[in-house]
């Protein structure tokens, strides 16, 4: 799909600072943008919000700690913005092209832990922080991991071992494993293009999206989850479901004893080495938003990613333990995942928050809305991470021309440069 | 004033984590502090939501920058919990007495730039940020100075000469210098315990305070201050009112063409050597709440105090000019203070959001409501920053058990420690 086939104002023409968005002392009416207008969700005002949001919403920090940030050795290459590929509907495309194509706000890209590549565009730059959407789920999926790991948590376990206030509810005969790889049958949508769909109303709940005058709604994501009924089989097909993730973080709050932003703090933000804080969204009671409230700056979302390239292993220390990775990176069960699958990923699967592709290259990444993106390619030894705005959520508008690119880079990386 | 005075349970009955705020996930319902329901300026759950503002309402963030930070060496000295003094109203007290009758939620002490003191409590850490209340007026008066100084901002010019909305309104005919000392006859209450003072409409319009339902006042800071009508002469009487505060951040923003918190992170937050960022409240059009708005960690304000003592000397750089220092320290005109100052600063005079006291000490200081202060004693080479959640709001309440404190451990320092 290219931005012929979109009504939608191109990158260019969308551009945030060009735009004027609450630019002046005060902006003018027609370029603020505000939470109460949903005008953090509307393109092209999104491009601003999405770099912005503790502007809009009340977060919670995500210490970094006071060590040394982990150092990216920076080696630019030239000629990536040349790599040639095919999209995926059969369009040729430069590289450079595909980041107009998909609304990039920043991408970067390190191979064999150099950084070979960084750009930033609009309202973002190396110390601002980028709402991340479902790149969130990879990190609390590896946090659950580890805590697996651990015995800390338990796959087998049914989800009210920890939360008895479930019982009852969707997920009350629901394991542990089952959650995290979301093969849970409940009755909710997350088609972001249905205003109707439970997405939404479990944003309301959470108050990362406007609530109507008089709502009535759910007050929080815990109380909204405590709401949802069972619809299907559990551990049968993939579907993905943002509230698993959210049940997945009160997995986590319970088992350890420790709040989701204090737990990603001291178990990846700080051993990672991360050089800024994040952002986390979080409920008026306080609840971090497991399944899509993270923002974070490029570079540190790169961290995530070469972590889990080597093993576990970064900024000097095990930060995540190698089986951990390997659990992950192995992928789920791809036959649970046909039925629900994005078409752009035939073959795939997901497990513990990660989708794995089950390509030639091993490649398995970290997804959200608008095109968040970490992807990890371990036969060509690079990870990339992305911040976008593309008007539209879904990743499928963002594949076609993203997920061919990435790997013809991969390829060419690794023809290209030798071994350090 | 001591706390037998007042009905409220003292600082250890009081303690936020003992009370359990927050805790838990979710948190009982009884355990909530909701920014809905006022709970961020309720006692006790204020001791909680001091600490934890960015969780209840929209901010930005202040940058350190990349550098290092400025070093505070350490060097503990003992002996200063039993230093002993008299407080106002006659009473003997012990210092670290003195802590808890101010509710005291973090106090560290500066002398001749080595950290001799530094105690947390409650919901308090180094790494963590306070509110700073009106702590956040000195530094946009040091800002405004700096560019007074350097002609960017002129002390003859009238608002309007730079902000021609205002125009018409308490500040058609006020000057910069007016503003920035508080010499401004405007219509409006900065009486706390009134709960239709002018201070709670400008709270409610910029949005850092809840609005009742069906509000339909003023939406944004700005639009609030368009509607101030004057009342009284300008120039004269000193009547301390946070909206001037917020017209001279305006101004800032005009004279320079860069946001508050842009320009205060360019300007002191990085140079200073931060070591961490700062958050800052913002209304729905993205102004930084300049009268109000900044959360720090505790050893950041120590840094500013420090700059200040040292002609504006720091972390090896010089980064306020030594005429802003000595413009500010010298105080305002002792005159136009008498008749609305605080009782406890008898003599004393304000300059450029600054308090002077004219003591012998030369002390002068930066203070928020609920206890929140930086305090400089150029005789004594020291400096005190001090976050608190007193139950009450004026520091008249506090002002009994800290000055004398503060001017004995002064005292105690410069007799206790010989020179470097």
């Amino acid at each position: 799909m290219s931005n012929a086939a979109t009504p939608f104002p191109t990158a260019t023409e969308s551009d945030p600072v060009a735009l004027g968005w609450m630019q002046g002392a005060p902006p003018p009416a027609e370029r603020l943008v505000r939470f109460q207008e949903m005008g953090h969700f509307q393109f092209p005002k999104s491009r601003w919000a999405f770099a912005n949001l503790r502007q809009l919403v009340p977060t919670t920090r995500i210490w970094r700690g006071e060590g040394p940030a982990a150092t990216l050795p920076r080696h630019d290459v030239d000629g990536i913005d040349d790599i040639r590929f095919t999209t995926l509907t059969g369009q040729p495309m430069r590289w450079a092209e595909s980041l107009a194509a998909n609304y990039t706000d920043a991408i970067a890209v390190l191979h064999r832990g150099q950084l070979v590549y960084e750009r930033y565009s609009g309202a973002m730059a190396p110390h601002r922080t980028h709402t991340a959407f479902s790149v969130t789920k990879s990190y609390t999926g590896t946090l659950a991991t580890m805590l697996v790991h651990e015995g800390v948590l338990q796959e087998g376990w049914t989800v009210p071992h920890l939360i008895p206030e479930l019982a009852g509810t969707a997920y009350g005969d629901a394991t542990v494993r089952q959650v995290m790889d979301m093969q849970i049958g409940v009755d909710y949508s997350e088609d972001y293009a249905d205003p109707n769909a439970g997405i939404w109303e479990h944003a309301r709940a959470g108050g990362t999206f406007p609530r109507p005058p008089g709502y009535a709604g759910a007050q929080s994501f815990f109380a909204f989850l405590r709401q949802l009924k069972k619809q299907g089989p559990h551990g049968q097909d993939f579907a993905y479901k943002t509230v698993n993730t959210d049940v997945l973080g009160w997995l986590i709050r319970r088992a350890t004893g420790v709040g989701y932003g204090e737990l990603l703090s001291q178990r990846l933000w700080q051993p990672l080495g991360c050089e800024e804080d994040a952002d986390m969204m979080v409920d008026s009671e306080g609840t971090e938003f497991a399944g899509g409230g993270l923002c974070a700056t490029l570079r540190d979302m790169l961290r995530l990613g070469e972590a889990m390239r080597c093993d576990g292993a970064f900024n000097g220390r095990q930060v995540i333990p190698a089986a951990v990775v390997h659990d992950i990176r192995g992928g789920g069960n791809p036959e649970a995942f046909r039925a629900n699958g994005p078409p752009t990923l035939p073959g795939g699967s997901y497990r513990a928050m990660w989708w794995a592709t089950h390509d030639d290259h091993g490649t398995y990444a970290a997804r959200g809305i608008h095109g968040q993106a970490i992807v990890i390619d371990p036969w060509a030894e690079t990870v990339i991470a992305r911040f976008a705005s593309h008007p539209l959520a879904a990743n499928v508008h963002l594949d076609p021309t993203s997920l061919p690119a990435y790997r013809a880079l991969g390829q060419w990386l690794r023809h290209h440069r030798s071994p350090a």
